[in-house]
């Protein structure tokens, strides 16, 4: 069996190494070259683009931003799973809210602006307190900002000028208070079988997620069915195959979705230690069509887990091997600023526990490129 | 990192893999050519042995059978782990025996005979129920013979007649009755730091090996000691480096040591889904002076662990995937009989859980292939 993931990154990386263990060869396309390569390697294999795609069962990404074109061609294929429309659905938050207003699934307030005269509508409809995002991202000049008060209406208006927003949009939502964000991850097979993961609980630190849990804690019955229902909605809505991971911000017993992924996701990466089949492994199911393995924690009914990303920076102590249930994962990039570099499984049975194997690791590592690790260690050991 | 491992196979694979996720770039040697190639697709990589014995920060094997010169050119490079002469000793039942002797421990009675004369003091001093086995394999015409009575020596002399006993001699053990065959995996890292898996309980079919569970049943305490100070003085006695697999007789309360497999080893395999750190982690954490991933079962001290060989076949119902705790490997080699194709590893929590998962998953493959599973998970659940 031949998979052909679109990215070639740690993502599919991870897939490869989880499909070779199964039989199932997994090749990179790198999208900035559209050359096939190895996904752990990253050295070119001696195929065209065209070869592989023919030479595949099934074509999958590791990221929704594929330049369309390749997309509009591997969907043409007949074996692109998810399937194109899905894919951007991650990729354009325009596309995005209309699937959620179509099948009718909570979302933050929003409007979107294809023109500056309508965001005073938006502060009359909203508030003033807005998020305002592009659309889409990777355009020059294009982003996230922010509206904290109606005065500041006129410079922000400013700031914007010049965008065409016909090309790209501007999603305006209101500035939520949120208790937390979870996020749910869970795999559809070309079957249309669904296995969800327990619900991960995500932190972030200046914009990039530093520390998941899974199960989140505080997690119940009726919360975990809210999300499930949530996630059958979106794939069959979607006619989705493969991986899918929902954002959600949780305000009391509320979940809204924030953002989809369709694709294994960061707050999955704890299914490698932490689940019986991990998130890379039942992406490839999933897409060819095999049973999806169980995805519930190793370990019987107290078992968590936590992931801690590595970001910007290689100087931990190895010696953080040595720590039973810690489960190191590396890139094999350079550091850059910001760059995800690698992550940490841990494995513990109860959140005290857990709480505490954070607490240890936390030794091994510089407390400037893990802000929260410490704090989150204290929360879990309440 | 990077580790050069003698041996192409599924062995060499399985380090590459989990090696993968810890950045340690793992290449092999196709000792049968020199070649080194990638030890999943086997495809060549770009570079001379001697080129990737120089870029390589440490030299390992996957089996013993590596061809001598090789060993001696990789020994003198001062990077090769385990050392020369701790391969040789998986190589040669000669040194093998030799060693136990000189560590004073306990195996099975045995003569070296290097003249066919001497087979007559054997049967005087051991019994005329023996076992002869040719000291090395992989020599036209040599292999193992049975002798169950004194009547039959000289038959069996005249079957031997005409081999170079001077050069490959034979080693002539007593048939021994143990209660069952029981192998204790360990590692020991460059620093001298030692973790042992729990002992792993195996069961063969006409010379293979078919099922192993960990921990072995009804292993206490004592015996588990026993099987670690054995391993210890076998590593310490060789200056060993990397995981050394010990393969014992057991009789009662007394483990006898049958063979020692200077390498990661099939009775091992358990550990991928059973264990915190795998053997395949461990060899390499060993060999590159990491520290020593646990070695205890996941999931608390009720859990268990089994794997089963697929040998000589693919027929395997892909269903299979879809029960919980059962774990394939494929190895992805071309079906041959008595082949090893690929494995599955099963957990669960208990051996009656362990025997019910086994007794699922045996309704997925074809009793011929797999005489030993039946009646391996009603033993469990009994």
């Amino acid at each position: 069996m031949q998979v052909l993931v679109y990215g070639a990154g740690q993502l599919a990386q991870m897939m490869y190494l989880d499909g070779a263990a199964l039989g199932i060869d997994v090749q990179a396309v790198d999208v900035s070259n559209n050359t096939v390569v190895h996904p752990v390697s990253k050295q070119p294999l001696d195929c065209s683009l065209e070869q592989a795609i023919e030479r595949a069962d099934v074509l999958t990404v590791e990221f929704e931003h594929v330049p369309e074109a390749l997309l509009e061609t591997a969907e043409q294929s007949g074996k692109l799973h998810p399937n194109k429309d899905a894919i951007l659905v991650g990729a354009d938050r325009v596309r995005e809210k209309a699937l959620l207003e179509r099948l009718n699934i909570p979302n933050c307030a929003h409007r979107i602006v294809t023109d500056l005269t309508q965001l005073d509508e938006c502060v009359e409809a909203l508030g003033e307190r807005l998020i305002i995002k592009a659309s889409r991202d990777g355009y020059d000049g294009y982003g996230q900002w922010r509206l904290s008060q109606k005065a500041d209406l006129p410079a922000l208006k400013k700031q914007l000028e010049g965008l065409d927003l016909v090309r790209v949009p501007l999603v305006v939502e209101q500035m939520l208070k949120f208790d937390r964000e979870v996020s749910l991850i869970g795999a559809r097979n070309v079957s249309g079988d669904i296995k969800v993961y327990p619900l991960a609980e995500n932190l972030h630190y200046q914009g990039q997620l530093h520390v998941s849990v899974a199960p989140a804690t505080n997690s119940d019955d009726a919360l975990t069915a809210k999300a499930l229902e949530i996630f059958s909605k979106l794939v069959e809505g979607m006619d989705y195959v493969g991986v899918l991971a929902v954002e959600l911000f949780q305000c009391g017993d509320t979940l809204l979705v924030n953002e989809l992924a369709p694709r294994v996701h960061n707050s999955g990466h704890w299914t490698q230690a932490g689940a019986d089949t991990s998130q890379f492994e039942n992406h490839l199911r999933a897409v060819l069509d095999l049973p999806l393995g169980d995805t519930t924690n190793i370990g019987g009914d107290a078992a968590v887990s936590a992931m801690v990303n590595i970001i910007g920076c290689d100087d931990h102590d190895l010696a953080l091997l040595g720590l039973p249930g810690v489960h190191f994962n590396w890139y094999g990039k350079t550091v850059r600023n910001k760059r995800k570099m690698g992550h940490i499984n841990v494995t513990a049975s109860g959140y005290k526990a857990l709480g505490s194997k954070l607490e240890q690791l936390s030794g091994y590592l510089s407390a400037d490129h893990f802000p929260e690790l410490v704090d989150e260690a204290a929360r879990l050991q309440k």
